[in-house]
């Protein structure tokens, strides 16, 4: 089954927002198994929405649309998609009704009359009910041409996505195998996180991996300041052999000397794979930040949860603050500077012994864009970790600008405390 | 001026990759007056772009093409681009050239030869020099058709598109004037931002706003966790005119009772504007975090010079921290709990003592989505503020979810500093 995904809105065209909107319905349908080569987003203008539908029912039969389904006179989609269908809009009773409900329950009596046009439905379409809003998605179908019709509030979509679109396409995606009674096809993707270690670098030690991936399985290497992700895509498949393809390229990937660079799958977090592998050892952890000034600590505490482990730890950005609530050597930040393994391992010791936890990790580096010196450039990071009865520190030479050195930094700091525990630094 | 952008890649079609480029692309020819009013994305195969270009090269004359054109062979916008314009690739001694160095210099000495194909370039482009990565742009016009082909590196678009593609289209726009030696026209937006206040208060406030700001510019709300935005947009004015408009429209905004909330323009950071308002007054600035994290802290550092005011602070996620290197009272903590009045309040004289700073930050709540009671729900926050001789608590009640109430609470705290400040609280 084909389909292109179209996004309405001016906001989108002229790039005020970032289309996640498009990216989350694409990402839903390939794991639905429809097949989508193509998307567009047009203004909110009757004509070029309406040409827009017709031009995608025309190439490929369904088009999934969001946005415009609101109440100003932004608000088009409605009225150009019943035109392409050459249908009328009726006002949907039901609809009224749970719309003036709505405004009630949020102490609105009375609606304002624009919001009326919500209700309003293409003869024939089907309603998809959306708990979240107030402007219902519509199923629009006639003569082998479907649109469905979103809201373009993000929640809304995802939901409504979820809840009623996927599960009507993939009945007919498997409707539509190409011999009846065999197994559907699936677009599907597995992606394998790495840190600490380059995409050429990994390029080098894989070699030819389409080998030993199979030619039906593509790999992509998807380079951020988390790391690299390894993200392997088939196209196509039955879902026992997509599965069985992508589990054979997911392990081999963790058997080659990568394998240990690995720290998760999909989105995780490593600060959540860290948070986990202290609590099974029933370990606290704190933090001391210099350069990052708070990010390894919001990193960590945006998982919930994590107050299981993480204490809390010390913004030590200026120089004082190492010396008073991190007991760093007056002496030694003299002679060494601030970014310096000695000044990284009194830090993350100090923040041991203030906080009282079983693990410490400390970050000092210079993020620019300025401080930078010829013997300490921008980029310089030291980090310490100490855990247990052992100190390590790492000295790293980060590229990128500020919020790069930072993010890297952070993400590095976390990968090193994992190998540890992991035993593989 | 018009033209249409073309953004090519199987993963932003599928949505593994968000489609910033697009936004990028939208928002600077937007900026330099010219028309968009659709965009498009394809997966990367030849027939399916060179099917998009066409067709838009038919709608509007003009296209802007991003991806594609580095050296695997899942790139092929050059050849398709090519193959529309019925031109062919010939290889460029000089691109060759540069490429060999670009290797040299990060060390590489026998380039793979799969990156030649950066060096093709169609009959009669004009190549667009890229110096932050391999890839070109290219500038391909014929017959009244003009194509632009970018790299899909976000960096190296947007560098291109700043100094090599928008000086050409503005000077095609002036040409393009409807009467020779009248001013271009622009389109234009001005974005105030508000803290604070929610869409529908300042909806009320602002009443029938359209009188005041005048028809030719219209006003979007655009809420998020840092507030709400107000942005006026002008279309199609001689920009003389629109700048007029647009700071009519501004200082209007700023003259009703929502003035005081207003904290900056365009991407202005509240934290930029507190740092430069206790910078203008030689004062320090320290903060407590609980549920925060360290998300403030990260906040302040993020912008470069913040250690001028920023000294640092103490990540209190574990009560006993704050009892230890806060010196919270451990009967208060226990008798009102870690989320109160008292314990902000404790918090912020603690952690200004500890640093010896002029003012200080405290926040405690819970983030959710557990630790919630009937008293005191999720999204329940105390921030306090000590600033010199007075200190001062606020009481929140967030909504959203765990990130939500953070960056909110942190938001907030910000807004509340500003204003104690600005003495507007």
């Amino acid at each position: 089954m084909d389909a292109e995904i179209l996004t309405i809105g001016t906001e989108l065209v002229l790039g005020f927002t970032v289309n996640g909107n498009a990216a989350v319905m694409g990402s839903m349908l390939a794991g639905a198994g429809v097949r989508v080569r193509r998307t567009a987003s047009v203004v909110d203008e009757p004509e070029l929405i309406a040409e827009a539908v017709k031009a995608a029912l025309e190439r490929c039969g369904t088009v999934i649309i969001s946005g415009g389904l609101g109440p100003t006179r932004d608000d088009m989609t409605r009225e150009s998609v019943a035109r392409v269908f050459g249908t009328k809009l009726n006002r949907d009773p039901a609809i009224v009704e749970r719309l003036r409900d709505w405004y009630k329950g949020r102490g609105v009596l009375n609606m304002p009359e624009a919001n009326l046009v919500q209700a309003d439905v293409p003869e024939g379409a089907t309603v998809l009910e959306n708990a979240l809003g107030t402007a219902p998605g519509l199923w629009i179908e006639s003569n082998g041409h479907l649109a469905v019709l979103l809201p373009g509030v993000p929640k809304e979509l995802k939901a409504l996505m979820e809840s009623q679109v996927i599960p009507r396409l993939q009945e007919r995606v498997s409707a539509g195998a190409p011999t009846p009674g065999a197994p559907r096809t699936v677009i599907r993707s597995r992606t394998l996180r790495s840190t600490g270690i380059g995409e050429s670098a990994i390029a080098d030690i894989l070699g030819d991996y389409q080998k030993q991936i199979g030619e039906k399985v593509s790999l992509a290497f998807l380079p951020s300041t988390a790391g690299t992700d390894l993200r392997f895509t088939v196209w196509d498949l039955p879902e026992g052999e997509a599965s069985g393809a992508l589990e054979h390229a997911g392990s081999w990937l963790l058997s080659t000397k990568i394998g240990t660079r690995i720290y998760g799958e999909g989105n995780t977090d490593i600060a959540a794979v860290v948070l986990d592998k202290l609590a099974a050892e029933e370990a606290t952890l704190s933090v001391a930040e210099s350069c990052t000034g708070g990010l390894l600590g919001a990193r960590l505490t945006a998982i919930p949860g994590s107050s299981m482990v993480f204490v809390g730890g010390v913004v030590a950005y200026e120089n004082d603050i190492k010396l008073q609530l991190l007991g760093v050597s007056a002496d030694d930040l003299t002679t060494h500077g601030a970014v310096s393994e000695e000044v990284a391992r009194q830090m993350a010791s100090g923040v041991r012994r203030a906080t009282d936890s079983d693990a410490a990790i400390a970050i000092t580096g210079i993020a620019g864009p300025d401080g930078g010196s010829a013997d300490k450039p921008v980029g310089t990071v030291w980090i310490a970790i100490s855990w247990r009865d052992a100190e390590r520190a790492f000295h790293l030479q980060l590229p990128g600008d500020r919020q790069d050195v930072r993010e890297r930094a952070a993400q590095y700091a976390l990968d090193y405390l994992r190998r540890i525990l992991a035993g593989t630094v």
